[in-house]
């Protein structure tokens, strides 16, 4: 008798660990299966197996990243790797158990900002286009996911960005603003966060727009931040050292960091950053960590594909870091992989390949456009430089050469055809003489972009294959990768208010 | 000591239901947390709760549709619906519990072709552009999905499309060709086939290349087919009457169906052929039932955005069908939804409106380039009709106005600019005076297409805040997505190869 109470107590215990499990996803399955479609997006039932919240959050978001940009940078790697090959070598978020989509519309427009977008998945609301986690009447504050889970959690909180620590999507995890250009007021918020680890690329208007106000660092290290502007500090930071804000030390356009394209060896890279990150935040609390690839977007927008890939490469790498420490860390984990929106309308298909591609064509690209600009156009202005000149600079930077150069035979995809010729010699000739009122047509060609440097990626782009349509956002939804504790949260295809609405289930925060 | 016994029982009753299915989801949660983050992807346990094979399955194909094509058919009826608002009415199956996404490229290129991509999706092999079902040497055919469906378990099968019978998507669920041109070949293979009931556009080349062959409809007579060609026998047809083809009475363009945008009142929509598909398909074994939207794909080559959007939106009313019939045996039934390829590069996004789209101007487009070719271009070459009435002509049928227009005023966004008035006037002229040897600028401008029709029409989309890249098909991804028994198994981010191999594990065929 005893032996058989044995036994029956031991089919209770099994039975305590088992019912509960199989109820939910019985749950999930009926749910799924109600006769409604709608019902499995409305009311994701959290997996039992992981009913204790991810205490280790990582939301990459990849600014203007969709599903173009990462197929376009999983193709390139793929025929660069076969020189020329049909092949593919994808990121290795791709292969992550869950890619859900998420539709990205704001209040103003279907292609909407990085500001309003942010705050979608920060804090679950749409709002308008430029607003930063402020209601639609630009009075209410809305409450992000990162302060919820520092303050109700005590998780540590990272913000990394390869634009500026105060640019709209950071932003958009600490601060509360009509406007996402009140960049002085972005960065007094992000002081009073009290967040520990910020990092990337610097402030924008330190001393605010008059230039009068105390300088947003000082005001940091007054409130405790240990501020670090050379990367060998930055190598030597740990978590002893509390707080911090690390900026990059080579500052490329509009004061972000490099475009990877343009990055100098042994420059740091947005996967160090978090890298470093990890190691500072690490603790048995727990973490969230937002880490935004920017100029993926500024790519886009200049319509400069190689670094648009480049950036998508580096953002894959930074993503590498992240599955490393998962690996480790697998049932208290959870990776999101995301973009806010599309930028730039980017397609792997042009007009004039056809059904053909020639994408090893971008490994030419030496420099991002904004190196180009910089380094390039500023000096062409100076000294009045002739074309032949320029002619051979774009060679050495982009691999482009006219039909009579030596070169010509061994790269026909790269030997500019008369009409291409005739374009960069128009496109040259705006430049050189400084832009004037643009005509529609002239609008379409160089956007806002310096007419030589859009044109020359341009004539790249379009000979490996590659187009875009605008030099602005586009309402092209995007993925949403997941791995880890929670990932079946994120399957389907929803709203991105729905990203913040899962985490905060997911960590039962209020 | 019996009410013990008793009890015991209970609890091994129980648990016999119980810890397989635990088992299964402990399985995949290890699987997926193993620290390989591929393992989830390559290796989809079955959910234990369908270890059913589903009786029902269909596979819904949109040619040339991808995540832009359905974002932009669901701002389009959204911002319809809101009178110009930025509001979202997604088509049904967007809210489908699982949305992943396939990866199409195929062993010629990046940009594939719909012979290749079907054969993926119907065989898993990857194979040539323009090759069905054959292995790249041409020699050795692979046996698809539907094919096996019926010998190994006894299936119905259904192939419904909006285009020919004899094209390449739907021929790839049957035949086994070299060239999807060889199409009386393929024709032969259809009636070979003895799959039950096969709908939509006319067989093209029925009598063969030569007109000498005996003709196709006869041949499938002669088999045992009852063929039809009017929507009144099509309306009295019986699972009774057995094996069937029906094909729509009105044929447009290429003997396809009409464009969703051109179909008569009261006219049979994909819709209606999927109904009528269930209703003879049905049965106690089980059916399977190919339906592809063919004209998705004609319109964005022909970079028609209405008439895209409007097919798209018919495609999502004949899922609509099957998700009614899902509704009634949900434990039953799998819904699969996806698109082979990409065409056209359609972006919801535009250089020239920026961040802003103006959807609803497409609906004043009332019917499809290709009737806009057979019923007005075919008149003004035969007439010489003057510009003047052509630019009337233009705004009955797509609303575009110039600047001098009575209704102008009422209608800025869709006035004419000097730039847009003057490339419509080239177009006009490169119409009327016959197309000869193109620039690479006019081929980029007009492809292969009307040069006036195809100028209407960009500048109708890019008015509308779209634009196109291509005029061929494009390297991005396309969504798949799940419903019912078994779509767990469609998560993820994978080869569209893999949508056969996740089918045939669920349906134990080999």
């Amino acid at each position: 008798m005893r032996k058989h109470l044995k036994r029956i107590l031991i089919f209770i215990m099994v039975l305590a660990m088992v019912v509960p499990a199989v109820t939910a996803i019985t749950n999930r399955a009926q749910a799924s299966q109600q006769g409604s479609t709608k019902v499995a997006n409305e009311d994701v039932v959290i997996s039992s197996l992981s009913t204790k919240a991810p205490k280790y959050i990582f939301l990459f978001i990849g600014d203007g990243m969709s599903y173009p940009q990462i197929q376009a940078a999983s193709y390139y790697l793929g025929t660069m790797k076969s020189n020329g090959g049909v092949e593919t070598q994808d990121l290795e978020f791709m292969n992550f158990p869950v890619a859900g989509t998420a539709k990205t519309f704001d209040s103003t427009s279907f292609c909407p900002d990085s500001a309003s977008t942010a705050t979608s998945i920060a804090t679950g609301y749409k709002t308008y286009s430029g607003t930063i986690n402020m209601d639609t009447t630009l009075t209410i504050p809305y409450e992000t996911i990162s302060e919820k889970l520092k303050q109700q959690k005590g998780y540590k909180i990272g913000v990394i960005s390869s634009v500026n620590l105060n640019h709209a999507t950071p932003a958009a995890f600490y601060a509360h603003q009509a406007s996402r250009n009140n960049y002085y007021e972005i960065g007094i918020e992000m002081v009073e966060s009290g967040f520990d680890y910020f990092a990337g690329g610097a402030l924008l208007k330190p001393t605010g727009n008059s230039g009068n106000e105390k300088d947003l660092y000082k005001v940091a290290e007054a409130s405790g931040y240990k501020v670090i502007k050379t990367q060998e500090e930055a190598e030597k930071l740990t978590a002893k050292d509390g707080k911090a804000i690390v900026i990059a030390e080579t500052l490329a356009d509009s004061s972000a960091m490099s475009y990877d394209l343009d990055a100098a060896e042994g420059e740091w890279r947005l996967a160090d950053y978090v890298e470093k990150g990890i190691e500072v935040l690490d603790n048995n609390t727990g973490f969230f960590m937002m880490v935004e690839s920017g100029k993926i977007d500024w790519a886009c927008h200049a319509n400069d594909a190689a670094a648009t890939i480049q950036d998508t490469i580096a953002f894959g790498k930074a993503v590498d870091t992240a599955i490393d420490f998962y690996k480790k860390h697998p049932n208290d984990t959870l990776i999101l992989v995301t973009g806010d929106h599309e930028t730039g309308g980017l397609t792997i298909g042009f007009a004039g390949t056809k059904y053909d591609t020639f994408m090893t064509n971008l490994a030419n690209q030496k420099i991002s456009y904004a190196k180009f600009d910089s380094d390039y156009i500023t000096r062409y202005k100076k000294y009045d430089t002739k074309f032949e000149t320029v002619l051979s600079d774009i060679k050495a930077n982009f691999g482009l050469m006219p039909s009579y150069d030596k070169d010509a035979s061994k790269n026909p995809t790269l030997v500019l055809t008369d009409y291409e010729y005739h374009k960069l010699l128009d496109a040259y000739n705006m430049t050189m003489n400084g832009i004037k009122q643009l005509t529609q047509e002239e609008k379409l060609l160089y956007g806002s972009y310096e007419p030589l440097t859009v044109t020359i990626t341009h004539i790249l782009n379009n000979k490996s294959g590659i187009d875009f349509t605008s030099y602005s956002h586009t309402g092209v939804p995007v993925p949403v990768f997941a791995i880890g504790n929670g990932q079946d949260m994120f399957e389907g295809y929803y709203d991105n208010t729905d990203i913040f609405k899962r985490l905060a289930q997911l960590t039962a925060v209020k």
